[in-house]
């Protein structure tokens, strides 16, 4: 059994039967499956930060009920209705500034920001904590019903053969049963039969460690590779289609995604194989006309040089870290979102299926 | 300071001052050098299967000196001249079949051989070993010398810009100095500057673990990066050519080599940057047409699934794992041998640059 990746568990922040957020500490899988409890902003940013909560999906659901925690906070500390609110702005700034690359966690803390400010000037802490944890599970709830339909119109066009996939999209990334690994899921609940790829995705194992796990949990076979083998892989014949997620998406369909997507996507064309993203329209950002204006984070060297912990290179190696890279829309076969198949992904589909009005443009 | 990857100690075996061949054990570097001790073929063959001694020339050069540790045995056993030889024939199967795709292996295991059954059939066992020694350091001190035209030659078309590399191919592959290391570090001690890339190269860490380590042992800064992140880090333009090894290149160009390989061609290819291959003779097998004839050796799960000893997958989770993989010649700028340069790489050049009579094709 798959549990999703966070939770809220009692009733609003601040209220008789106060809640709290809990997240999966994925860092520990497939080993250890434990919660943690997130009473206060700081805990979760951490946890957003270290990646024991990530997947851009996951990590803008986690902003929105951050939200909610925050309001926790100023009902604890008995804010005015004043100071209540300032704190929640400040909060939300250092929430959705914890990771730059993925635009659902900024998205995510300004519709929530959008939804408080609304509230009348002396709403209380009480209150605002109560509307906040309101919107986070609306947000929550969206999510588990995007995830089903991008399953649904992904199985819908998955070709013949194996297929492979990188990093994790699966429960433990969104708030339902994932974007790319929902497809795969999905095809297979629906009978078909066919090998199942995960590259390792160095440096932080997330497709060995989290998406094989999530297959083995729920009965799929699974073959993890190293991230070079891809190209063996396609090679053999072996590969069907390539599925990934997406942590942003620009008007023009270029998308950021985990590092190694760019090297697969360029292996997949070079051997004819379809290159499917799948992603809700919450990943898209038609604020920006071309994937170059994307941030990229670029994350510790101790990811590369010492992996899972342990010394894997000599002290006086650098590294090269970034966590992301872009994915041109050339290189994209289609685009699978809730509202169904982006193909060919050409800046007017990409507009025609995620109006402008739809998408998740941050400010 | 960086040792040889392997060296004989003291005299032949079974003189009075009996020498033994010693390895380093690889496989702790970068944190711990220790040599290995191999009083038995045994030993050998399972550092060799354990990639504790690795690299094509490097166990080309092991499977040499192994014949003189065979031979050691039959002193110690005391066997007659007649059972000697048959021991020592026994053994280099065993040691020539230890590893199926690097062809230096089984070519310098079946040249001691050659020159031992030359020897008259009542040579002692003594003898044989003397022999065996002989001929082994001749191999060895011929690779140490075809690495240094290597470098030279590999230095002199080395273009400008970032040089990248993958897997290990210096002092520690090698006899020498190395192949495509060899060519870095040539061009670097002519003066030369250049930010030097090595991919991690999964699942065994070469590149993070072993070249990181002789670049700093040697003074030169190195910058390891995740196999995957190979893609993004080519189209930011900061490379301006690969350079790798080989562990078998058939008549027509084609060059296995450790897996990922293929994947960095396929790469560097679309983005317009040369791909090198440094080799010496002793990896041309011109008994094959193609590459598609080389075997390519599969290694265990665990390499995969359990990254330095660590489980980083479910129990249930299979692994695809080639340890190699095949880089048809039409990808390849150049290769780079002990007599210049193949470039083109085409059937023609190669023949004329590695005429067949001095090819170490096997049998």
């Amino acid at each position: 059994m798959i549990p999703s990746s966070l939770r809220w568990q009692g009733g609003a922040a601040g209220q008789p039967d106060a809640g709290v957020l809990e997240v999966v500490d994925q860092t520990l899988l497939p080993t250890r499956l434990a919660w943690i409890p997130c009473h206060d902003v700081d805990t979760l940013v951490e946890a957003i930060q270290s990646l024991r909560v990530r997947g851009a999906p996951a990590i803008g659901i986690a902003g929105a009920y951050g939200l909610a925690v925050a309001a926790g906070e100023a009902v604890r500390d008995g804010l005015t209705p004043e100071a209540a609110r300032a704190h929640l702005l400040a909060r939300a700034e250092l929430l959705a500034c914890a990771r730059p690359t993925a635009v659902n966690l900024r998205w995510a803390v300004e519709r929530l920001v959008g939804v408080l400010v609304q509230l009348p000037e002396n709403t209380s802490a009480t209150a605002l904590a109560a509307a906040a944890l309101a919107e986070a599970r609306i947000i929550h709830e969206e999510d588990r019903r995007l995830c089903a339909a991008i399953g649904r119109h992904g199985a819908g066009i998955l070709p013949e053969g194996g297929v492979l996939t990188h990093c994790n999209t699966g429960t433990l990334a969104t708030g339902g049963d994932g974007t790319a690994l929902a497809v795969i899921t999905t095809a297979w609940e629906q009978g078909r039969r066919f090998d199942v790829f995960a590259d390792e995705t160095r440096p932080l194992f997330q497709g060995a460690r989290l998406t094989a796990w999530e297959l083995v949990e729920r009965g799929i076979p699974v073959t993890v590779l190293v991230d070079s083998a891809a190209g063996q892989l396609l090679r053999a014949g072996r590969v069907g289609a390539c599925i990934v997620g997406a942590d942003r998406i620009t008007a023009n369909g270029d998308t950021a995604n985990k590092i190694g997507t760019y090297s697969l996507a360029v292996l997949a064309e070079a051997h004819g194989v379809p290159f499917y993203v799948a992603a809700p329209s919450s990943s898209f950002d038609l604020s920006l006309d071309t994937g170059v204006d994307i941030p990229i984070e670029e994350r510790a060297a101790t990811e590369v040089l010492w992996p899972l912990g342990v010394q894997a290179a000599p002290e006086l190696a650098r590294a090269y870290n970034p966590a992301f890279d872009v994915t041109p829309a050339r290189l994209i076969t289609g685009i699978i979102t809730e509202h169904g198949v982006i193909q060919p992904v050409t800046r007017e589909n990409v507009l025609k299926m995620v109006p402008a009005t739809k998408s998740r443009s941050p400010r």
